[in-house]
């Protein structure tokens, strides 16, 4: 089972416009909410591929009373801490080109609501095979939380995924983070290197397992104890990219569950991500293309 | 005391950002939520002005409470319907040139929560001098929802505001509206002609006592049973326009409580509306510039 930690939830709102112009007023032609924060996006790709999951994370407010309805209704399990900062919103408007996006930053938690989150997550790891801690942080929250996370899973001999981003990155691979997963822009910001090989290695130094570096639509490179593998997709895919990182993650937490090759693990995290940008949702994959391109997704040591 | 009623009401949430790009990821700034929807914007004028209000509205979902918790919060008075459809949202995107509006079309009522809404109107016009029905209607719903709150409101030998569009507009008229408050655009939509003061001789023909044409910064005019009058505002005002038609028909329903002539009511109305656009957000005016502003403002008969 894969538990996930979602330090900033967010309920996730999309617009369909007819066309954006800055400065006018849009009717609405249609409304999609969903549970959101990339935790819960990697339990939704989890959940819909048949994989045991639970989704933990600190909800407040009106808008944490439709994030708990929405995995009510999806049938996400899931532990959810009330918490009084109110959960926060995103916005995508979305027209016949673009997708718009406004992400609201989330409120800052108490410390005693972040310590209660710790051990909500410590009293849910009975059955976790692997802990997932995935998204931003809050505006204001202590930057070691994701790498408490790391050490709460580590204490229990489980192994951990991280997504984050800036210091609340570095904090986790410090702390032993089994696989994080920047893209280069994101590792650039935590490792004094140009070269992404080299930046996954100085990241590796610093203590993490292995680092997976995330390019688009030109695959992933995986960096680890192991070897260092290079996979790309066998086609270009179409549509919304959002969410394509957390099916990624997704795939990563699989593979270790699974204890398969990292050459393996690399290849489902392309093809997963893929099928996810297919998908007009973050946190679904499409199915059809996601075997077709488990097939052909190309692995190569280097 | 004023009555209004809303029958679509909507949380307004306005996000600041540094500059809107259509295509990209923005980061919110900040984030400000009201209880928004025209008649409880007018109500929070007339809260503001000192003028008793109690505001009517069906709310559903968690925006609904939002709209509870903010009503409350501000001190309006309200009798809300609770039903089954979730209160709707619009966004207001700001940045340092322009407010970007998408608004949510509102969910549809069904035939006998509308019906309970009416009798709610009905048991709630003991002690009111004036109702207000004002704004949009949610998709799908009955056109003469206005001009049924038109007819509670005359057999109960109170005067009637509304301020709304299309058939709605057009049904309130033939009901008897004593003041409806169109737009030129909304004017020509429900009446056939070129002319702004033809068009409301015409709406005056199918029923309404006296029509209000609002020109935004080029002021209102007045065609009514008692003459025709003009007042324009008597320096340009710089801000957010959003609002500023409700300040108005603030003014007007208070004009028909204090019974003044139509000149004072006008004057009133241009000098509301133009202190709403100085106020940063709907549902507030500028006091100090509002004494200034209704000093000037000239009015004349033609």
């Amino acid at each position: 089972m894969i538990v996930t930690v979602t330090p900033n939830p967010a309920l996730d709102v999309s617009y369909r416009v007819d066309k954006l112009a800055p400065g006018t007023t849009h009717r609405v032609r249609s409304v999609r909410e969903r549970a959101g924060g990339k935790g819960f996006n990697v339990s939704r790709v989890l959940h819909e591929l048949g994989v045991a999951t639970l989704a933990i994370g600190p909800v407040g407010g009106v808008l944490g009373e439709s994030i708990r309805a929405d995995l009510l209704a999806a049938g996400i399990r899931h532990a959810l801490l009330a918490v009084d900062a109110p959960t926060r919103m995103t916005v995508a408007v979305v027209d016949e080109e673009d997708a718009t996006l406004f992400n609201e930053a989330g409120a800052a938690l108490l410390d005693t609501e972040w310590d209660r989150l710790l051990d909500l997550v410590r009293a849910r790891l009975v059955g976790a095979d692997v802990v997932v801690c995935s998204g931003s942080l809050p505006l204001g929250s202590p930057r070691d939380t994701c790498a408490r996370i790391v050490g709460i899973a580590r204490d229990a001999g489980i192994p951990v995924v991280v997504d984050t981003s800036g210091p609340a990155l570095l904090a986790a691979a410090q702390a032993g983070a089994d696989v994080v997963k920047p893209n280069a822009a994101e590792l650039r910001e935590v490792v004094d290197a140009d070269d992404p090989v080299a930046g996954a290695e100085a990241l590796r130094a610093a203590g993490a397992g292995a680092v997976v570096l995330s390019s688009g639509p030109d695959g992933m490179v995986a960096v680890t104890g192991e070897g260092r593998w290079r996979a790309i997709p066998p086609f270009p895919v179409r549509g919304n990219p959002t969410g394509a990182g957390d099916a990624a993650v997704a795939a990563l937490a699989n593979g270790l569950v699974e204890q398969s090759s990292w050459p393996m693990r690399l290849r489902a995290a392309v093809a997963w991500s893929a099928a996810a940008v297919a998908a007009p949702v973050a946190g679904s994959v499409d199915l059809a293309l996601l075997h077709r391109l488990y097939e052909e997704v190309a692995v190569e040591a280097f």
